[in-house]
């Protein structure tokens, strides 16, 4: 298993790494079984989508929000599969849609294969995560994360309006990074609360962490595209203005901006030609850096929803996760 | 409401035609509802989907299996509505893997608003139709319809598999047509006997007609790609071989050709410039008529099937629609 964002999670109590180590691999594993059929072309782009397999956020976050990480229960590492299984089929419809050709530093399937494998692989593991459910008969579960599906879609709709009647508008923006992002990782928390059988305080504060982590580690990302380099991040810098995506710190640096500066940055948008210097506009208009004080601040919340929980290791853990998500970089 | 495929349907039993028009107009209203949004741009692309709306052969089947049409019940309608929306986020994604522009006679929605929009419309549909059947509760229906969409993507990959390979393989396009399309009128059928209370019996008897017709119905689907004309078909002629399918006409005009013949075919697979030629070899070969033959054994069977049934005005109903699947024109 690759270590995910475990790399990254500063954590110092003991054994816990390890522990959430242990149940990732579970998760891996589950993972493999489930999506194995009698078909070599099948099973081949199987291996291919989850070669290039991310963070492994989302199930980590259903394993610390059930609350025993290294002796998970056999519906909580099923859930986990099951969140980590809805991510991977929407990025693959998402990189279709942004007809993206780098992920994570590697090839997107719609690049190597094509779009029709892209969207039916999609299709296969999505399919199968509901039936995973389904026959587990988790019905509170299946429920929040078949709703949680539905409103990402909406989320990645909204997304494609916005892009098209380019709007500046910043309520939209939170709209959608809420529904296509922070309800899956919101959705995670809570099926990871509700199988670990803890109280109903503890549910809403763990989903309120959860969607407070979401909409931080989307902007932090929305961040990333205007700072990072293409090394660290995997594909090109600024490829969200570039899919005429309006993210944060365009939002921000526009409302800071002088009256000249925001009429130039209207013209500018749509225009492959001025992207460059669009994207000098933003940062010295100072964008990046007041999304990532937002994005601070969106973490110092789910900071503060953590205290219902009891102290010890999990609750670290978690408080960790946050940190995590606004200090990564990429 | 348009008529759909009650138009086609040679129906005497009085009333009938009627009570399905009714159900199938109650059906029309709960998608209207379940799919209306919050959010104009999602509702306008909804309407244009639906606007061109199909034959709806398939909550019409839901409808007579569940045995009282028009007094069908609210699960009915439910169920009936959910395979209708399975059916057409099916055909959106099929429509962009295929990269085609015409449907029914009209522009696909991929051709008119671009491959995001339809993508992300089917997942928009497909998710929807999963959250009624959890609200509803019917867990077995669920259960059955969950696999059969898991099943459908295994056939759209299979099907990709085949004409990257390019084989010339009987049994492989047998797996193919069952499992996207016989499938899900199986799944209709037998959803619809599951919540009309049918027994055991009369569940596996209208399971065992609705993979016939579904057999059938696409095999008429694929001698229709040959014989008719654009004007009656809604869409060009040969489009399948030209996307590089290879279906039950070629097949079989390929197994009863002599091998001069059988190595020209075979050259000629895959090339645009010979498809003219191809398609003219494969109606001198007899393929089309040895198809239609073939799907017509298959609506036998499914008409021996309801000998299960009790007589009366659905039998009736169900054996003209097996009548009306391989007499259709488009």
């Amino acid at each position: 298993m690759k270590p995910g964002f475990l790399k990254g999670l500063k954590l110092d109590a003991s054994g816990l790494k390890a522990a959430l180590q242990n149940d990732l691999g579970r998760v891996d594993e589950f993972m493999n079984g489930a999506l194995g059929s009698e078909i070599p072309y099948i099973d081949r782009l199987s291996d291919e989508v989850f070669q290039t397999s991310g963070k492994k956020l989302r199930p980590a976050l259903v394993i610390l929000a059930a609350g025993d990480p290294g002796k998970s229960s056999e519906s909580t590492i099923l859930a986990g599969s099951v969140v980590e299984m809805i991510h991977t089929a929407t990025l693959l419809h998402d990189d279709v849609v942004d007809a993206s050709i780098l992920r994570r530093g590697h090839a997107t399937l719609n690049a190597r294969f094509g779009d029709g494998p892209a969207i039916l692989m999609a299709d296969y593991i999505y399919s199968r995560a509901i039936t995973l459910l389904v026959e587990a008969e988790l019905t509170q579960v299946l429920s929040l994360l078949a709703w949680t599906v539905h409103k990402m879609s909406i989320g990645e709709l909204l997304q494609l309006e916005l892009k098209e009647r380019g709007l500046l508008d910043r309520e939209a923006y939170y709209k959608v990074i809420y529904e296509k992002t922070a309800r899956l990782i919101e959705g995670s928390c809570r099926s990871g609360a509700i199988l670990g059988g803890r109280n109903a305080a503890e549910i809403e504060a763990l989903s309120t962490f959860g969607r407070s982590i979401g909409m931080s580690f989307q902007i932090v990302d929305d961040v990333l595209d205007y700072q990072s380099d293409e090394g660290t991040l995997g594909k090109p810098v600024g490829s969200d203005l570039g899919e005429g995506k309006q993210t944060l710190p365009l939002l921000l640096a526009y409302e800071s901006a002088n009256e000249i500066t925001r009429a130039r940055m209207r013209e500018m948008l749509g225009s492959a030609e001025s992207l460059p210097k669009l994207i000098e506009l933003v940062r010295e208009n100072g964008g990046p850096e007041a999304a990532m004080e937002e994005a601070r601040r969106l973490g110092r919340e789910a900071q503060e929803a953590l205290e219902t929980l009891p102290k010890g290791r999990v609750r670290e853990a978690l408080e960790a996760t946050a940190s995590f998500v606004t200090q990564r970089e990429s």
